[in-house]
């Protein structure tokens, strides 16, 4: 089968999650962001999708996943239902119950990541918000992202399995995203990123791990995984950091 | 086995998502939110497992759910477990994510919800951030309360299933946070909630369906359920209202 995954082109953002799932595994797939509209793809593919009045599940917001017949949302979603299907979760359910917990709790901190720019409200511009924006970076800079950090680094210690993985021995998706957000925060809040992590050399080390491995070196390189940018989750603004 | 809720006392919060599963399905369970200090529960019982170093699962936050040796966070991920054991949720594999996505996207809504009153932090009380409540408020009012109603009234409207409810032609745990959200959300916003809902006549029927239920019914009336209040996600601030 052949996995389509619908997302906005032109930015990692939780899109991002999945694609990371599906390299790792090798899983054929269809990035429909990459697929000129002219051939069924980009923005309008995903428009036509979110306006099927026939659909009988459908998605609130991207990414989703068509995988045969099931349409299936929400990034913490999509990524247990392939860590199943790819392998890439514990198969016993109270393993693969405690990796999508820490893959929830990955999500929360990436819409807090995003609301650091968007305090006011995704309708409006960033320069809309500007001084909301700079509060709002300040809490997370210096409480909310450390204490996510925190955690996690408590997790990996708390780790009884051999292995430098976040749930059991082996690798899962759960490293991929927290990879992926640690690569993030480095690009949104270089600075502040960079403190938090200091006492965490478990997180530090995953990122490498993670960035390592050759698949996901060869996605990385094959240019299709986009570079960080401002309509993204992470934004670079410097005066949000600090 | 006797299920155990952790959540802060003294609030409805995340933690009456669980209970309203629990509730309707007359599972024997045991609330530490209702249980005072000196008898091991309150908020030393929590803080009490939030610390505990031997954990090797430990929840990020509140709610969490001990069912036998396993120790479950995340509210969405709580459910998801409950959902299979209690008769809550479509047995098949593929409706029993749909009834996740939906869940995930109702936990969304409440996180947005929440934000209205803490735009800025959670760290920092509402009085410190009343302007950005105000701005944030408006957008939410306007904007993402409608879209979000909006949505799941077509959900309800594209279920092919006989019945009224959000999922297939049985009443699932989705059902129950759905209402749970109407209530709050009518809480926080009268006037604005009133508005939004004009469209959505299937959800307004949710709402009277699940809080007519003989076991809700008991539930509300036992008075375990506490009120909203200014401590909770959804909160009554006029000023933020309109």
């Amino acid at each position: 089968m052949i996995y389509e995954l619908y997302y906005w082109p032109g930015l990692q953002g939780r899109g991002e999650f999945v694609r990371l799932a599906l390299e790792e595994a090798a899983a054929p797939y269809k990035d429909l962001a990459l697929v000129p509209e002219a051939k069924g793809g980009g923005v309008r593919a995903l428009q036509r999708l979110l306006c099927d009045k026939a659909l009988e599940h459908p998605p609130f917001a991207p990414p989703f996943l068509r995988a045969g017949r099931e349409l299936i949302g929400q990034t913490a979603n999509i990524l247990l239902f392939l860590g199943d299907r790819l392998g890439l979760a514990p198969r016993a359910p109270a393993g693969a119950r405690w990796a999508h917990q820490l893959q929830l709790t990955i999500a929360d901190l990436v819409a807090e990541a995003h609301d650091t720019h968007h305090p006011v409200g995704s309708g409006l511009y960033y320069k809309e918000q500007r001084r909301e924006a700079k509060r709002r970076s300040k809490e997370f800079r210096e409480s909310r992202m450390p204490k996510y950090f925190a955690y996690f680094e408590r997790v990996m210690r708390s780790n009884r399995s051999a292995g430098a993985w976040m749930v059991g021995s082996r690798l899962s998706y759960v490293d991929l995203s927290m990879a992926q957000v640690i690569a993030g925060l480095r690009y949104a809040f270089p600075l502040a990123s960079r403190r938090a992590l200091r006492a965490c050399p478990r997180l530090r080390a995953l990122h490498d791990d993670v960035f390592g491995r050759p698949r996901i070196e060869r996605y990385v390189a094959s240019g299709r995984r986009l570079a960080f940018n401002e309509d993204g989750i992470f934004r670079r603004y410097p005066e949000l950091d600090g």
